[in-house]
């Protein structure tokens, strides 16, 4: 299905749950009065583009994944996700 | 297909093409020193989860899409994307 070529990968990282988010909560409690009803909950993180040059999707989603645990997301207070887009 | 309910939803903000990006061109520099080879290009942006009450997951879509563009990006450098996860 898939073969060598470069595929662009968004990671996001993410707080974990439970770990304090004041962006986020500043943004939530800031919407009723702009206008925007509705809104629970928003929680703040970092989205990362990649591209990455790879034998297959499934192997440009694994390095992604590597390199997002190791270098881009503190794993004691973040968790990451990986999606390949393309 | 949906119906009332809370949305979870993902909006990435990151740096329209052509804006200088630093972090992303530092860690892009940083990684074949670090072990991983064939990434391209590294792009750092925002991400943020919106936990959206809406009559459909279209209408999520459509609010978070009007929050992103007038409160979480800066449309003069930066581009937004909407996605409903569930």
């Amino acid at each position: 299905m898939s073969e060598p070529s470069t595929y662009s990968v968004l990671v996001e990282v993410r707080l974990r749950p439970g770990i304090a988010d004041p962006q986020g909560a500043t943004i939530e409690r800031a919407l009723p009065a702009l206008g925007f009803e509705g809104v629970r909950s928003v929680r703040s993180g970092k989205a990362f583009r990649l591209e990455v040059d790879a034998p297959s999707a499934d192997d440009a989603a694994r390095r992604a994944g590597e390199l997002a645990h190791r270098l881009l997301a503190n794993p004691v207070i973040e968790e990451s996700t990986v999606t390949v887009l393309a």
